[in-house]
């Protein structure tokens, strides 16, 4: 018996998406990696209609950043307040103990917790076109060494305190930040609606408050509301060398869908996409040529290859998840749609 | 620029894991396919630690079922009351439905919400060697189109309303169930906890509580107190051809950490290990062949190789659990292993 | 300085409310205690509304239940495991041991939670007349007495393991059940929307979506989106000597709101009121007199009077969330409606 | 039948609690309102050892502030994405509007969510010794009436967009702040333990653990862990004329368990504890009676009455909070305590 090198998982380019905002402007394809092969048809067919209408597919990125959550106990509340004050105080001195640590990360925030006597740190760095893991958690060591020495009463407990957090089901992420926050939308016309999507504007903006917020509600969901993120964003992640646990907190999004003007406005808000252009994973020769035809290796200032990266993740994920509303809006679609694909 | 046809994922095999329990007793080597390579010797470490006890990790599974939930439109509450309480009482015309989808598909419970004239069916089924995905989306559009005609005042919303609930951060699926609920546990003596984890057991119990438990509440986590579950679950998934994508509820579980008459009590439940020895995705030859390898192509009862397949996920997450708790007791070590491993 | 022997909490009538259903039909005025005085015209408002609809405000009662988990540590899983086939096995004894605690106790359902070695078990009953904390506490201690003999290998951890879960911010009791669960619906003629409440169907739709539906995932909210019903439900309980603190899991409901054929549809789920006409509290005379004259004292089948009770809970939490909702639509109301009441 | 003017909750004084810290220090007496009888020996019992030690209750005031969330609809993404960019440039204006709206009220941040074209925007207030709701939603008011003017491309959705959030069950209270965020602290010599609780210190951290930690995220818990902090909540909130439904949000609070040395470290953690000195239902003659004796309108700084009532607001949760923890811990003894003071 011979040892399997790799699990090489099927790949698919799909597209052109038409995209345009603040991190990539163009048609472009993107690469999908999954055992579903029913997903590249899915997002086939929403890139296709991103093509139908002048700007295409509208996408910002609204935020970027990489977190992690340290872990002290103090002597008690009172002195874990005292520290996260004159750490506020000393903001000037944190930075420069993360911009020693590497050329690209510069630490941009802190919030804190304070729960019994235990003080959880959670720094929030830029990473330049880094997804960042590595240089928050090497940073966060250096700045947790600096505060032990700074405010010998504080004892280690953890560089990790959960409170980051990475690759599990919480609120905080969407609402402090972590990795790129990216918005994609687009007033879609009646008309195409009807012929490409065999459905109508009110069918999926009903189908959407009904199923993505009231359904998700009711299962108990968490800061999520979308059909299936999570497999588009698993197939971008896998086929660019990216750290794809990171589907759990880039599964929490929300679609919205609302008729205007007897149109179709429908918008998917991505708060946790986690990608870089370089790091862990991108040197892998179909990682390197996948992100070179994606256009993220080009020259330009730090940052801008993985935004166009988050971007396009997030452009994928919106044909897909438009594709699938509809389908379901259809009774027997979706059924029809996986025995052809699949068998 | 010619196309890639595959993300080929970097894969090694760990172990052997010596585990016992209802679905599977050996040592087992586990194959890992993954971008992040500190994974492998933090499985590694784990697995060693099996072998060190007499039983090894102890494995259960307690439940298994795949779900899908689909939606009505009522005519009001009172209608889709009435129409739950006559399908409990119709229960035996829902399971022959069900039966004639598929020689392996059974119905074994049915759940609802009500929610204004929203009426959501959670329909429960076991699915043989199958993760069950399509299976269960074959029986519910069977069953659907059954209860349009038994009841026809209900209308077609949609074949899936979120309630089911596939590849999100829900509460639904811990507390309803949703694949294979597994629990791994192990009584680790106190010297091998020293000397293999260079840690204690009071230090590890302390930091579960700390980080896992306090630390993911305070994040605002749902059903989840771990540290890592989604790396190794994520890993074992792409080697053996699952919907990797699952790895988003199967991150919601919980590790317990306490102190027993001075040994180390630890122990991780699972309860959405969503895995299938059979089905869309493995007819790929790589994967066959992994789960050859891992005993799960064996003649036995329906069900059984899927067990099995899925106690030996759950111990793999284990594994790298204990490992990757214990380093962050130690200041410096995580970095220092990333460094080690990644560089 | 004298003690003051009571919090006299202000005390209004409001209504009446037409309402029909499966647990009253008939124009009702409810009480409702307040520090908050803009309560009353609001509710007040939303009343009014039902009265100028033929059947009111439909009513649905879909559920009935209270719930206590109790808590064993076992030898491990597998061993909770067995425990827990054994117990659905023996349902009839646990129904006998549960009989023989009170004439109105009745278990109607059991569910369970395996982590680890830890063995959570959460009983279901019906209570009558009653809320039913004490009546189920009683008999779960009396149901764990009988465990702890019946397999010896288990040991007592805890009365209550917060599987239950009782005045706490959960998923399980809108999943699983607690208290009655009560769907309020109508349909709201547009002519009536526009000069009752001084908005229009689309508005109060769009902002539901918005605000409730939107806002509530972002802000991470659990199985909870509306606006208030916390306000209605405490002013309701307090009335009726209710056990307020269960306001917690009462907030966790969802308003629905549709424009359907230029009219506006509009509902409340509240799957948690947890109400009862007998029990603690309820011995008080201004509640006796309060529960009379609601009508929820009268000679009928053991649980319709409290199911009534929760009926018109639900109808004064729709009441209120209507007017609030429609006052928001428009800018500046809201505050103009404060300063007029509260100054 | 004549109508019952107030709905007057039986009220008891209970303690004193010795407590010490930067909101108040000295041995106080606090008063609860409430249906449940039993809920005041629980808590006697609790302040009875708070005079068992030295500094008695360690209760540190962490963080104050009061939030409203408005909604916005833009054009889009990018739009809201540059509002709230210049937003933070123009704080120095926004300070100004909210300052002309009162003497106390000071905008102290602002967080914003994007999700499609929707902007929301979280104004945190410092409001005095008032609770601050209704000064929050004047500020507000004006603000969103600046905003207007000053962007003109926004659109007006609503003063509440539920992103604030008021009553819910959500997470973004406890992570951005609202009300008083107390924690309660002490060590308690075992001894005490034993002889004043009937329990050990290893039995009330393992059940805490077991129960308040593990119990509750199986329950799907959002940020809460704790047994019944919502009981102490209502009663004192009731008995000093608070807007009790704020025991929503007030529930959502986390209690830790440690042996240390062979005492036991027990606190409470209250991030949402929202209370007033001044401001609505404070000038009814029983509740400014019932300030009074608190010691809760004294001539101090701005603030700090509140702060100290919610200090003691929290403390007398830990004081029932260990009391039921440790009567948890003995079989049969939270049953006779309900016989015995309920019948």
């Amino acid at each position: 018996m011979t040892e399997t090198p790799t699990a090489p998982v099927p790949l698919r380019w799909v597209g052109p998406i038409r995209v345009s905002g603040n991190a990539v402007t163009g048609e472009i394809e993107v690469p999908l990696a999954t055992y579903e092969s029913p997903l590249w048809p899915s997002v086939r067919r929403g890139a296709r209609i991103t093509r139908l209408v002048d700007d295409g597919l509208r996408t910002t990125v609204v935020d970027e950043r990489m977190s992690r959550s340290v872990l002290f106990e103090t002597t008690g509340a009172e002195h874990a307040l005292r520290v996260s004050l004159e750490l506020a105080d000393r903001m000037h001195e944190a930075r420069e103990v993360v911009s020693s640590t590497s050329r690209f990360a510069r630490l941009i925030d802190v919030h804190h917790q304070i729960a019994g006597d235990l003080l959880f740190v959670r720094f929030e760095f830029s990473t330049g076109d880094a997804s960042g893991h590595n240089m928050a958690t090497l940073a966060s060591d250096r700045l947790m060494g600096w505060m032990l020495e700074t405010w010998p009463d504080l004892a280690y407990e953890s560089i990790s305190g959960n409170y980051c957090s990475d690759k599990k089901a919480t609120a905080v992420n969407g609402i402090l930040g972590r990795g790129k926050n990216v918005v994609t939308q687009m007033r879609i016309p009646r008309a195409v609606v009807e012929k490409q999507l065999r459905s109508t504007p009110e069918a999926i903006a009903r189908l959407n408050t009904r199923k993505n917020l009231v359904g998700t509600i009711l299962a108990g969901g968490l800061r999520s509301a979308n059909a299936h993120y999570a497999n588009m964003l698993l197939a971008y992640y896998l086929a660019t060398g990216q750290d794809a646990a990171n589907i759990v907190e880039g599964s929490q999004g929300i679609t919205q869908a609302e008729v205007r003007d007897g149109d179709l406005e429908f918008s998917c808000t991505l708060p946790n996409v986690i990608v870089g252009s370089v790091g862990n994973g991108k040197g892998l020769g179909f990682v390197e040529e996948n992100l070179d035809r994606l256009g993220c290796r080009e020259d330009r200032e730090p940052g801008a290859n993985a935004r166009r990266l988050a971007a396009l993740a997030a452009a994928s994920v919106w044909c897909g998840e438009l594709s699938l509303l509809a389908a379901q809006t259809n009774p027997g679609e979706l059924m029809a749609a996986h025995v052809k694909f699949e068998r």
